[in-house]
């Protein structure tokens, strides 16, 4: 089995997928950016591929929910949450004094900026295409423009850096939720604490249309864990929907809204139902559990029965 | 086949009868009350009766709303609407200034106060058991304690009564919808032209909770025609709800609307899908129409599937 | 203060009366009808009048619902809850055996049905205007076409009857709601157990354009304690609803939601605010006190100077 | 006046500001960062900073709705369109055969994507500060580690660079919207053609709660723009919301839907109402007018009186 990520080795990407119980057998392969690793998925060439849904400071991350509301389909079948802990890391000898340029990637950097305001407020930020990839930069034999990266402890490991300073976010307890993202096919079974993943089109685009969306939610007790409003690219206040709801799309109540959903909305795009990293199960009003549904679809039957 | 109405003969609603087309082929069969036929129905000693179940004047009829609500199912088959038109009914010579006294039933006395407050002012009220049964009163052989009946010209034809004046009612165009109802167990096919009739009884019995009611008709586009708050009997401020709404439970829409409101109401009692008497068809916005909701079925039966 | 009721003497009316804080003093004045005490009300002729506004067995009383209705506008300054009993009244020495035919009012004889049916199968109901009226005339002089009344022991008492069965009601712990109406100008000040009572009159009159209306109350925390729906005679399915809320005009979330119907509706009467019979209290959630009203504003005020 | 934007010159930021009326008297000054610029505008150096705020490709700029939500108070006085067109900027000579490395933005380099992967397959993406100082540092004097750079024609023209290929990105039509903030104090006045901006922090954070939220607006007729969740920092799946409404704060509707959302949120923040950008006027049903408004607080305060 192959799983891709977003390298090089030692991003928090990586961290994610060490976590998973497949990890131990299976093939990690670095990728360039989300878009490579989605794509190669969707292309045959790796099983499944591990990439940022969205994060507790920086909120959705934008290459991730477009690509999977775009192109052919992927499902979403695991989820995993990965506490985020930045250190300065440098090369062996280097002090605070020496630090005139600093390079990570401009989320880390903006998880930072506190810290940095305060330790080295003259220090330049100079944008880099991950974190793990700035330490491998600094780490490397050449001469570098800069003398100091933001990065997790993994990554300073990896490349032969110290850390200067451990836990400089700004934010205390930061968390990235990352996802597993395969081909359709081989779909989690439900275990009462899932979650289901949801791209909506509205055939009438303004963001009040949400208003009709979400009831279709209400009316069946579903509670959403996400939502984020996403350009559909077509033209400025055109927006599509990544929701994230409570549920399996196995359960009655889910069922039901995802029919629902595709009555009024252009477009439904399923993005998989998968098991919670935090195994908190749903809590179902009676009204809305499996039992209801089924009582209530008996009940039809007979009334229709001639 | 026999059919039970509201008599003596001479009703509204023996006029509702006769306008059935099985009317010529039937036995009409005149029943001391509503309770009565409906009952009588239930017993198995008639197929049908012709009940009223709403006046333009005087709103629902709460002996057929409470008995329709209560008791072993009955289903409404059809309706009947009748233009609602009183005539001053007296023995042959009597002139205005002869009527001391009017009998009628009070629902039309409540129609014709308007005219009374000004042609007879002084004349004192006597209550009936029908309007009918005052004329017959009224053209029966013994003294009468009252000298003219508020009844319609068809009573005041068959007891040998002439109209004093006629089209007395205060408000023109009042018109009584009358129902059928039999027995379940034959469903009239659906016409595209239809109503179902319901009662609702609720968990929480407050009338706030009605708000969640009409959430479920509305987010399938269902209009309703007819909407009633009546008393459960249990307390003074518990109430269920009787409905008429546009549309057959054949019609997926229906069926989920029925299905949606088992799952959230303590009883939902079906009183029957039938032709509407107007014959105007329903407009269905496309995303509530049959084809959406199929088309939503089979779309979750594909992600659904293994 | 001169108070208008129900008449003759012993009606449940005249209980109700009897019951209010004003009634020693008072001179209690028997009217023929709700419309008659109403209309000398609006008159002038009396100060206020008592009147049946719903039974928890029979449901609203049409008779009072539509005269508030419609004509110029009454207030409702206080409600009482009596109890309904009534027993089987005759002349004294009457045994079961004499009895062929049974006068009451036609509320009071559906409220009796099931022991009639089960006591004295074959007597006739002969409809009267009042159960206290069926009383007196058969404790009168003459002579008397039926031999029993369904009353109040009240009006037994008076009219020289005995009862010859108590509580005789098919349900027990029936109870009908009284209110007093006066001519707007003295509203009862706030106690914090109040309710106000509305007739709401639709643009668009269809029941389902009720789901905007019941919004409106729900988006400020609003229960209702009574809602029905009405015709307002001008066609068939024409409805207006006749409501009861918790809380007084003067709280600040009433005045809100009275402004937002205003804003919507066709006409929105007011028919008053006053204290509850049973002293309870409204619950109110703090997103919907006075205060969180106050603040509000306050907040608004300071955004919007410039 | 002075006004900071997204420097060094050159930048989409500094092409939004010329378009601005103040721009010819101003004092045009190039910040690092959005967050320099707000900054410097709450810390008085600067009268206003003119900021992206969302692009029609890649949705909301976090670091402009993050810094607006946060901090000391600062309010939106107006907005500008700009469309948005990339050309490859090379030193005169170059051809696409010598490009090995493109610098330029992250948010750049996704909408030319396409065109990359086209062109110059092979090609390495060099992540800059801004699309202008990438073309800077490409004019520069000095050794560059990339061959071109991806900016608007104006950056290109400012650094002696020209154009290999004009045009490049993958959606046509691509806008970004800029907006112009200031310290409180200088409020537009209504035009009948606005945008109001809040940030909404909900008490009960889940997202489901999102559904009252927008009740609030729908209830005054009032349509959204623009909405986008953003995290609130404190905890994954804890999130706020940054709106764009359809009117003014002095407008009615808007008023009361304002002082109805500060009455269910924790906090509501005002960021500013003003003219569009795209002078469209708001349509307005005539129950949620100004005039609906006058006319019920007017009826409510007659009701009140005593």
């Amino acid at each position: 089995m192959r799983i891709g990520y977003l390298g090089p080795p030692g991003t928090f990407t990586e961290m994610a997928l060490l976590r998973l119980p497949e990890a131990e057998e299976a093939d990690a392969v670095p990728c360039a950016s989300v878009d490579v690793a989605l794509g190669r998925v969707r292309a045959g060439e790796l099983d499944a591929a591990v990439v940022a849904m969205e994060n507790s400071v920086e909120g959705g991350v934008s290459a991730t929910l477009d690509s999977l509301a775009t192109g052919s389909s992927l499902h979403i079948v695991g989820e995993v949450l990965v506490p985020i802990r930045f250190v300065l890391a440098v090369r062996p000898g280097t002090t605070l004094e020496d630090i005139h340029a600093v390079a990570t990637h401009s989320h880390a950097w903006a998880q930072v900026r506190g810290w940095m305001s305060e330790h080295l407020p003259e220090a330049v930020f100079m944008p880099a295409l991950s974190n793990a990839a700035a330490a491998a930069d600094l780490g490397g034999e050449g001469a570098s423009s800069f003398q100091a990266a933001v990065c997790p402890q993994i990554a300073a490991d990896r490349h032969g850096l110290v850390p200067l300073a451990d836990d400089i976010g700004d934010i205390p307890d930061a968390v990235t939720r990352f996802v597993v993202a395969a081909r359709p096919g081989r779909m989690p079974e439900p275990t009462g604490a899932d979650k289901t993943t949801l791209v909506l089109f509205q055939r009438d685009d303004r963001p009040g249309g949400l208003l009709g969306l979400l009831e279709q939610f209400a009316a069946r007790g579903i509670n959403l864990t996400r939502l984020e409003s996403r350009p559909t690219k077509a033209s400025l206040g055109s927006y599509c929907f990544s929701i994230d709801l409570e549920g399996h799309v196995a359960d009655e109540r889910v069922g039901e809204t995802l029919m629902g959903l595709h009555r009024i909305c252009s477009e439904v795009r399923f993005v998989g139902s998968y098991p919670r990293a935090d195994l908190r199960p749903a809590e179902i009003h009676p009204d809305h559990g499996d039992e209801a549904y089924v009582d209530a679809r008996l009940w039809l039957e007979l009334l229709r029965r001639p």
